[in-house]
């Protein structure tokens, strides 16, 4: 009847939007899914959305799952650890060495804990906005530590989990992980939150120059500050200190964008911008290659269905579409639209397209 | 035979990028334009794109537009104020208080000098790369300024180029737009370079994790740095203002998360978060409205065609599509589109993709 790796029953302790989109997961699967929750209305809504059954008398789970906020977690999983003395406990909070140390600190029995963290990116909304498919493609971290009396077993039930629920599982310490998502998620959060912050103040003028350039670097100044104030917190210290060295570059620029006609200052304003361009590089593309590809900036009118007749004909030229951004400039009535392609097709397609009649505002190889 | 709003002859001066781009738009609406430039072979394969004719003895242009790096600007421009005391003379670089005062302090004639800026975004490649609707849709600005003999009159030639090019004018003073332009572009620019900087050497476990938060907020960290050198050091004085201010905050978030726990320091976290918040609430959004738009969320599978097919089925249930982003996940066989629509019609929306077979892993209000 079911298809899953995961062995039930699960109990998953906290059903927000984590929770009850693992549970709602695991229920298509056929997976047992226990709820619970400190809040009984929360509990009972995730139910009636069909991502479990409420808690019992007498149910011993396999699997523990705490999807509770973070400066509850620690605490929680201790609990779960001494209440379900068979079960392996796992938890999914964006930090993992803060609440391990917790754990310890309290005593709790550690060898059954192994932490993980699914990248399931920004969330907004809450239990209502639980979804199946909430994990599918995104990375699923699986955070070890040396207290874990079998490890390989432990690893293989939270890979499992994380494969159910169409996950790609990555295997990190703890600490490794930390200094990782402080470096890819908790600095770019706090650095566009200081940026956007510059535009509190900003004219109406300044603001109406504003182009893809300051919207993609501000965008993710859009989140929950009561969520980040506990990510941050408990990841401040590997926060900290990759700030410590943003600062160290942003004086130098500053001396040198102060007098910047002085021996060096040119040197050391151009060294910030080929160091952005080397880190830049590192992040890796589509499907996890280092891909390059070439750019066309295509103009489309402003009306429905004309976006997807340029894509339409864009597979009817049998070339594949790599990445597609779309731009709405002030006040025009149209869209461009920069569509990625592999380099060795851009030509053609720059040719087929203008044939066709579109309008090509750019191509960048 | 012309539609023009432009009287020709129209000298470029620069025949890269921008001067060929706005000679192509030009040409194509019967405006006689004459190409210069300091190098022989540019001017020659700008010629041969159809960009205009070279400078010949006693041309008399109406209208002269420098389009050269911004370090040669003032000494161009002042040189050709002195070479055509009949025309009107603008440029196109992306700071306009220093090349002004330099023009003073040349002793040239800024009576018949106008400074423009088409934001025509970030561009790669170079006169080859060069597009008659380089401009459409895109800010144009007119900087003015006090010494204009006939402000009315300067103003409308510059006006009609712009629209000419598909632009959209904005009138500010030369201040007014490096106060903005420094707030909109190059604090973000720089901002993002030193961010992208720390990934330099990042763990191959870390850029693995990265998600559409990093891509975003270092994108334009692939920018040339040659450029920006020139841009940030001519406007130097309004981004080391900006750049202080911003330094404040770093350090007060510094010394809040060092400390975490300490008396006011989650409530200076916060601030930073919820300033990050109103910042970006007030970047204007399509169309330059401050519209709110709600989000689906919709897995694609990465075959050429997919994309368009979902987005035929949106225009076919009738719903105008506001905005769309793409992203893949590393390692798995599909992308995620995140389609926004206006709030009224999300629900609609949701319900005619399901049936429509399309997994939604998430949908915001």
């Amino acid at each position: 009847m079911t298809s899953a790796r995961t062995t039930g029953p699960v109990r998953i302790v906290g059903a927000g939007l984590l929770g009850a989109s693992i549970g709602l997961a695991l229920r298509s699967l056929g997976v047992e899914v226990i709820l619970a929750d400190s809040s009984p209305s929360t509990v009972r809504l995730a139910v009636d959305y069909g991502a479990g059954r409420p808690e019992a008398v007498g149910d011993e789970p396999t699997l523990v799952v705490v999807c509770v906020p973070p400066d509850v977690v620690a605490r929680t999983v201790a609990a779960e650890l001494a209440a379900h003395p068979k079960a392996l406990v796992t938890d999914v909070a964006s930090v993992k060495l803060a609440p391990l140390r917790e754990l310890i600190a309290l005593g709790a029995d550690v060898s059954r804990y192994v932490g993980s963290h699914p990248m399931a990116g920004r969330e907004r909304g809450g239990a209502i906005s639980a979804r199946a498919d909430l994990f599918i493609g995104r990375p699923w971290v699986i955070a070890n530590h040396e207290g874990i009396a079998d490890r390989r077993r432990a690893d293989s039930i939270i890979e499992a989990l994380a494969l159910d629920l169409g996950a790609v599982p990555v295997e990190l310490d703890a600490e490794e992980h930390d200094r990782s998502v402080a470096l890819v998620s908790h600095v770019p959060q706090v650095i566009a939150s200081l940026l956007a912050a510059r535009l509190i103040d900003a004219s109406e003028a300044a603001v109406g120059l504003a182009g893809p350039g300051l919207r993609d670097t501000t965008r993710i100044a859009g989140s929950q500050p009561e969520l980040w104030v506990q990510i941050l917190e408990a990841n401040s210290a590997q926060v900290v200190g990759l700030l410590e060295d943003y600062r160290t570059d942003l004086d130098a620029l500053i001396r040198a964008l102060a007098e910047p006609s002085a021996a060096g200052a040119r040197r050391a304003i151009a060294q910030v911008l080929g160091n952005g361009n080397s880190g830049v590089a590192r992040i890796p593309g589509k499907h996890g290659q280092d891909r390059h590809f070439a750019q066309l900036i295509v103009l489309v009118d402003d009306t429905p269905g004309e976006l997807a007749r340029l894509l339409t004909e864009i597979g009817a030229v049998g070339v594949n579409l790599e990445d597609l951004r779309l731009e709405h400039s002030p006040g025009a009535q149209f869209g461009l639209a920069e569509v990625s392609v592999l380099p060795d097709v851009e030509q053609k397609l720059l040719e087929e397209l203008q044939v066709r009649g579109w309008k090509i505002a750019g191509a960048f190889a």
